[in-house]
């Protein structure tokens, strides 16, 4: 019945052990069954009596034996009498996800949380990637390598919930010196980017029925929270200056505001001072916080980037979000969080339940790249390369399509919202459909508003393309809007 | 009025905009005055036209001058007629976190969620903290080193919701291997370590009202998700063999299961074969999804690991986590799920709400490490380590402590959990207190029940200790126990 190998490097117990369990699970041996004392079989099979009482005991301590007083070792019952049922594969209990859950997945369509295959795409428009052959990733490989060599006992165990505070003083310099952002390092809080400080956020002020603003369009990321906490969404319409500051007038005890003012997301507007003024006066006066989404602040063309909310709120009101993904690179799970003091200590107990605290070595990392001035100057560079992308994307849109689109062109960000007023709304999957023919990918704006949009539109990153992707591309784009529109 | 250095390394138009704006914000320049023709100013500066043309359009992009044509350049309105208020720094807004939020606060006592003060401990028996010098470190950095400096397009972007498939890979193989799981790596899900999976879980499974078994005592990460949820908890006392089997079938339609077979966490109970069965069986007739909290399996002394609750699971009612705080260091935030497939889909969508996905450089390199063998390699150094440390406290307690003491010797985990029967509950803080006062630190059992455990005890953490370090603890113990029992 048993095949020990005493060549193997498995010990002959370890051997004994396994074939005897599987022999007990496949019913060889049945329940209630004795085994042979030790000594015999130890004798039988030629080895130590000292590995069958080892094997004997492993079994007998995971209850696959019992050992009875005087009368010796058996099969224990419970192994071998599985209830009804127990070894049919297919019979899965019924699980119900939570009403919380049931939202979630309702409400993101399984598309949405796939990326899609860009397999086949000469030229892909994609929202979000940056612009990856200017990364300085040498200089980023030896800097993780240096902090990986010194990772010593101080930093290997558990660090405060959040964050190394050598990254929070890191961000907190350059948050002043990029973004005007006022704060003590104790008030930044690194998350693991944007969408966890959303899901932070709501968590921490919105409860079922609570009323939220939510700019229209806006990132869908927002509202996917909002939708699973169930809050009274509030969308306010954008206009070529951003969030409507009239109409957000009308909404009253908001608990929570969702705003991109340095470049709306997507149209690209830059919110005007006045304006700011306007929404943190409305914010103090309602007691609404802002959480100000300052997701690619940093990318201002020809101008010095606007002041951010944050830096000209004077009542405590703004939850200030940045991420490295846009200014570095996404897989660089990194993000932070500007928060008011009254918050704080509500948002460390929410960290410590949600996932205790972040990865050390990439946060030393990314406080050493910072300090070490290498994102400023990798910035600077970026945004050189990124104005002259941008500014050869609109000219050849110009140049192609010059009468069928329209442009917010703010000067800002690493990607446009192109209207296309001469198309109707079902037109735009044509449209999209006919480019990836040409190895062209391009998204429909449609997806980022709450109801349709007012004009049919198409959302154009340009970040990872090079001069003459961008050319090919917006060839296939007028060809492809030449086809559908005729 | 303004002093321009053109020996600066900043831009002329940027000092002058830095300026302008510092003297509107400061009123020195105030709403609607006329700000001089741009020719005159440059004249008067000595700088060249251009420069005063970006600095007046910068702050007109800005709102803070308005252009009126034909008339001029005038300081905006909005800036300098701050409402009533705005300049008093303390006039904060009121804000009232959600009532979730406000139930994680009230439930989390702020001294859980800040870890202790450890200086001037000289033996510290806290809970969770790795042999921090029997680490690989070396072989990790090099490791870490070299995805770092290959880190290419392909690796910067987005990746999947779930982690990298190279990781899910790994760790599907290494959980065959060491804790007998079966699974596709398509039911691993990275998260960032065993309290995301149980907040991910809770918020997956629990509404509102919800019951919920938990074993008592029990990991506090686990009450603290719970409460926030409002689970009607139901804690099922845990014996000499962990969770009694007898009591949890009293439990009826539970929608999780919240369990720790593999050791049962503080009391270090080993759960038998029989009562796996049982609580499987229990879970199949229920409904209930078994959260297997397998924190620490990897660490058995003297006999192999015992079969995981997943590995005998015929429902897919388990999901399986596990950690590398134990088996590497806390600091490298990689946990895993394993997750019945029903449940793929929504936990998919949860997390690409909570936080999108996890970050790849430490994937990449923990899935490498995996693969050479390291961890293995690692891991059979470290039990033999670990076993000899846990000799040494089990007989210098025996030795120092025997008649007052009750020890479950389960033979397995990186903790031990000390009954001690002669204490009453009150003295506690005055043993703990006359340890600290010699330099040893050792914790109260108590936290970890839901109500007051049936005999005092102490937790006593080993694995960063030396040999040396416990007997000295261990002493100094009983001298306290001494002197506080008489």
């Amino acid at each position: 019945m048993f095949t020990l190998n005493p060549q193997s490097k498995r010990p002959i117990k370890q051997q004994l052990y396994t074939q005897l369990r599987t022999a007990i699970l496949s019913t060889q041996l049945s329940a209630g069954e004795k085994l042979p004392p030790s000594r015999t079989l130890a004798e039988d099979l030629g080895i130590s009596r000292n590995s069958v009482l080892a094997a004997y005991e492993q079994l007998t301590a995971e209850g696959y034996l019992v050992s009875r007083k005087g009368s010796g070792t058996f099969v224990a019952d419970a192994v071998t009498a599985p209830p009804q049922g127990r070894h049919t594969p297919d019979a899965s209990i019924t699980i119900t996800p939570s009403a919380y859950s049931r939202q979630i997945t309702r409400t993101v369509p399984p598309a949405l949380f796939q990326r899609s295959n860009k397999a086949g795409l000469a030229v892909d428009f994609a929202y979000g990637e940056p612009a990856y052959e200017d990364l300085p990733m040498e200089t980023w490989a030896r800097v993780v390598g240096s902090c990986a060599r010194r990772l010593n006992q101080e930093h290997l165990g558990y660090g405060p919930h959040c964050g190394h505070n050598t990254l929070r003083r890191a961000i907190a310099l350059y948050l002043a010196r990029a973004r005007g952002v006022h704060c003590h390092p104790e008030q930044v809080v690194i998350v693991q980017g944007t969408q966890e400080a959303i899901d932070l956020c709501v968590r921490l002020l919105v409860d079922n029925g609570d009323t939220v603003v939510l700019e229209d369009p806006h990132y869908r990321g927002f509202r996917r929270c909002l939708l699973a906490a169930q809050a009274d969404i509030r969308a306010i319409a954008v206009d070529r200056d951003g969030i409507q500051t009239k109409k957000l007038n009308t909404v009253v005890g908001a608990k929570l505001a969702c705003l991109t003012p340095s470049h709306q997301f997507p149209t690209g507007a830059v919110l005007p001072l006045q304006r700011r003024m306007a929404v943190l006066e409305w914010a103090a006066h309602n007691n609404t916080v802002i959480l100000e989404d300052d997701y690619d602040g940093e990318f201002r063309y020809g101008q010095s980037p606007i002041p951010s909310l944050q830096s000209l709120d004077k009542h405590n009101s703004v939850i200030y979000v940045g991420t490295s993904s846009k200014i570095f690179f996404p897989a660089l799970r990194i993000g932070w969080m500007v928060v008011p003091r009254p918050l704080l200590a509500p948002l460390t107990a929410l960290k410590a339940m949600a996932d205790i605290w972040p990865s050390t070595l990439e946060q030393l990392a990314f406080a050493k790249f910072i300090n070490a001035g290498h994102l400023e100057r990798h910035l600077l560079r970026a945004r050189r390369r990124l104005a002259g992308k941008r500014q050869v994307l609109i000219s050849e849109l110009n140049h192609h399509l010059g009468h069928r689109i329209r442009i917010n062109n703010s000067q800002a960000g690493i990607h446009l919202l192109l209207h296309l007023p001469t198309l109707k709304a079902e037109q735009i999957p044509e449209l999209v459909e006919h480019c990836a023919a040409n190895g062209t990918g391009v998204y429909p704006a449609a997806p980022f508003y709450r109801q349709q949009p007012p004009e049919p539109g198409l959302i154009l990153g340009y970040a990872s393309l090079n001069e003459t992707q961008i050319t090919t591309g917006v060839r296939h784009l007028a060809q492809a809007l030449k086809a559908v529109a005729g």
